[in-house]
């Protein structure tokens, strides 16, 4: 859509030059993600405070337009790329820390702070947030609660959805909100703090967040399994997750992955390496020893090849650079990759990887698979050139295949990227019809005009179509 | 009001004598929970089914019946006193534990599943569900889920809805949905699972539960700190909270309580304690001495009169003996005391202290005040007889203000309780008008006919006037 000419006047006598752009030019680029889609807005505006988003989100509302907020764009779904045009509010400005609170364990920010500056912040305090998406330097807290972001540490320490209190937001029909609490306990009223955190700006604009903090713990272990064969490694990922000592990172890379290292760079690795397994542990120094011992006995079965603990920083480091190698030479054999981060129960990921190699050979795709497994969510990337047809209708049916493996697995289709628009069409396979139609519904009380983010998340019932 | 005649024809034959009640003197059994309240229903029927409660559910939808789903009536706030008349669902009867899964710590349950009956269940396993509700003993999981109701473990382990990853349930209308996943990662589509987590059965009728299981920790220790005043107390358990160690229980016994057991049972205290805080640390038998220490040397400060820690069972016990002795001596005092379940930061626990001590000389009604203090979970007695016009006028013009301290102190009106009826007319204060009109539209979407549990959780806009 183009925005209609009152509407822009208007828009541009609220927020005066130096806090929007309509110049095409600069607005092009506020128009793309990491999912390398992009579309044109009509306009951006840079809100600075709780009070502008409310007034911007009023005067879309009235002029029917469509309005996606975004934060640092390192999303991978599409979801804040503004396909029916309209305005994006890019929250980059607002990156005030309210207010840091150490003996009640809560950091209150606006959504622009970026992950990191949260972490610095709070780390003299002697706490962290935990969710560590893999972005975590340039993404926003803001990008993070809308996606339900996580990364390594959620194994031990949950997501958004379990390390937030409470929020403060702006419906789609322009109302201000408060919900959740200052508290790790509180139930009055329904949930409408974790309804809003994974709705991709669908619902609301969050413009505060009341963040849970966690300790930071005083030391740490780094340890690495390699085995023979994946099924063995999978088999050490579920022993592993069965033991009482529930590690802060449990990462998986499988045989593929190795050998695309192996190619673009020297590692140190055994001949018959063909699954890895990089574990880390953090607690109490005192703790540390015993729980080494309780998950090298659990990683320790038929298959095991290797596994070593770092006992230096060096050592630390030498044992990730394999893990660390891998995203440049992904990047290098398939700039274009599809990469899915579908999730299944850990006692299901052997049957995954087989059915996955199974897909791999029947459409001729390659399929790289690495993740973090001690929450059973793998990133699979089916290596292909998406320019080319025939690779491209391959890649498409192969994905078609798995999402329906990942199914029958009683797994989910997204563990921490979303939907956004890349995987909008294949939601109504894993969610039942009455689900779908609620949240609809729930869609429509939030915002009646359906003008927030417009087109994402779920398949299309009352949204435009793409531009 | 009372079913219609139809209703009830249509409804014994679908549920045949043995599955429900219609007798008024055997339904009055089923109108009563731990609030003292009680309504009499016009039927009650025991579903042992999904199926079950699918066919309850429509019948009742189109005659416009009220249901009100019911656990063991342990709640404390009339939530499941059906005040509107209609039907109690019991789910008494659905107890089967459909699956547990170490290897992937889940367990999925029917709802009439006892919390003790879960935890016998998963212990041989090695795993625990962390919350726990003084009355784990005998109530039910759906209605911990339907409550969110958690226990002292909740500083460390969360309440149900940090540890729940899926649900199956019938809507008002009758419509069955599957929410949530069995992975501890899922970001496909709104957040359903957390939002039916303490609707108090007026959003939709849980059938099953998947719930997240806890590998249980090796070994424990329990400490007692006596304060000289309760200020002091109140400092330590902020201290507590700032230092890396989480305990997994920090109970907090005031003065007021402190001498009301002295009164009915021999304790062995200091003199002049004033406050006291129990403390139980658990983890990894390597890592309990210097997490003791840890907390010693937070709970140590101007004021502390006594730290112990017990060695042995029969420490342990001694330790908590004052604690057990309180809600009998309590129960003996004042019978019929009102027993509020309010929260504040940590930090205003002072405050919060100290307004109540004013509160109480104010209104001449006597506080007893304990609970969990590392959520900041106070749980204010006013002892009062309620029989007494004046005191009874008395004792709610002081929860009133009350209310208004813990709202001022960024607190909410109930940690674990719920809302039910006892607090319906003070959810307006702490919810904002937009949230409110939200959670009546998400209402109007699950339930379009408003036949689920009417009357609760939230001030009147449609439901009908109490019986």
């Amino acid at each position: 859509m183009t925005a209609p000419e009152g509407f822009l006047r208007e828009l541009e006598k609220l927020f005066p030059a130096g806090s929007r752009h309509t110049d095409p030019a600069q607005c092009w680029a506020y128009g793309y993600d990491n999912s390398k889609r992009q579309a044109l807005p009509d306009a951006v505006v840079f809100p600075r405070s709780h009070e502008d988003v409310v007034t911007l989100v009023r005067l879309c509302n009235r002029h029917r337009v469509p309005l996606t907020a975004r934060g640092r764009g390192t999303g991978t779904t599409g979801a804040t790329v503004p396909i029916a045009g309209g305005v994006v509010a890019s929250l980059e400005r607002m990156t005030r820390i309210i207010e840091i609170s150490p003996d009640n364990r809560f950091a209150v920010v606006e959504p622009g702070v970026t992950n990191q500056a949260l972490q610095d912040a709070v780390k003299p305090h002697g706490f962290f947030w935990p969710p560590d998406p893999t972005s975590a330097e340039f993404c926003s807290i803001g990008g993070n609660l809308a996606y339900n972001s996580a990364g390594p540490r959620a194994v031990k320490y949950g997501t958004p959805r379990e390390n937030t209190l409470g929020l403060r937001a702006v419906t789609g029909a322009g109302e201000e909100l408060r919900c959740g609490v200052y508290t790790t306990k509180g139930v009055v009223g329904y949930d409408l703090t974790r309804l809003i955190i994974g709705s991709e700006g669908t619902l609301a604009i969050i413009t505060e967040a009341t963040l849970k903090l966690t300790p930071l713990p005083s030391a740490k272990r780094t340890l690495r399994a390699i085995y023979a064969d994946v099924a063995s490694a999978a088999r050490a990922i579920a022993r592993i997750m069965a033991q009482p000592v529930i590690p802060c990172a449990l990462e998986f890379i499988d045989g593929n992955a190795i050998a695309l290292v192996r190619r673009y760079a020297a590692v140190d690795l055994p001949e018959d390496a063909a699954a890895l397994l990089m574990i880390e542990l953090d607690g109490s120094p005192e703790s540390l020893d015993a729980g080494v011992e309780s998950l090298r006995a659990a990683a320790s079965l038929d298959g095991l090849v290797e596994f070593r603990a770092a006992r230096t920083a060096t050592e630390v480091e030498a044992l990730w650079s394999i893990r660390k190698a891998l995203s440049p030479s992904l990047r290098k054999v398939a700039p274009k990759k599809l990469n899915e981060d579908v999730v299944v129960p850990v006692t299901e990921l052997p049957a995954l990887i087989a059915g996955l190699d199974e897909l791999s050979q029947k459409h001729a795709i390659p399929i790289v698979n690495f993740g973090h497994a001690g929450n059973g969510n793998i990133h699979v990337n089916l290596l292909f050139d998406p320019d080319r047809a025939d690779e491209n209708e391959r890649a498409h049916a192969c994905l078609h295949e798995m999402f329906a493996l990942v199914l029958e697995l009683r797994g989910t289709l997204s563990g921490e990227h979303g939907v956004g628009i890349e995987k909008r069409d294949y939601v109504g396979k894993e969610l039942d019809r009455t689900s779908l139609a609620l949240m609809h519904a729930i869609k429509r009380q939030f915002d009646p005009c359906g003008i927030l983010n417009p087109g994402k998340s779920f398949p299309a019932e009352e949204a435009p179509p793409p531009a």
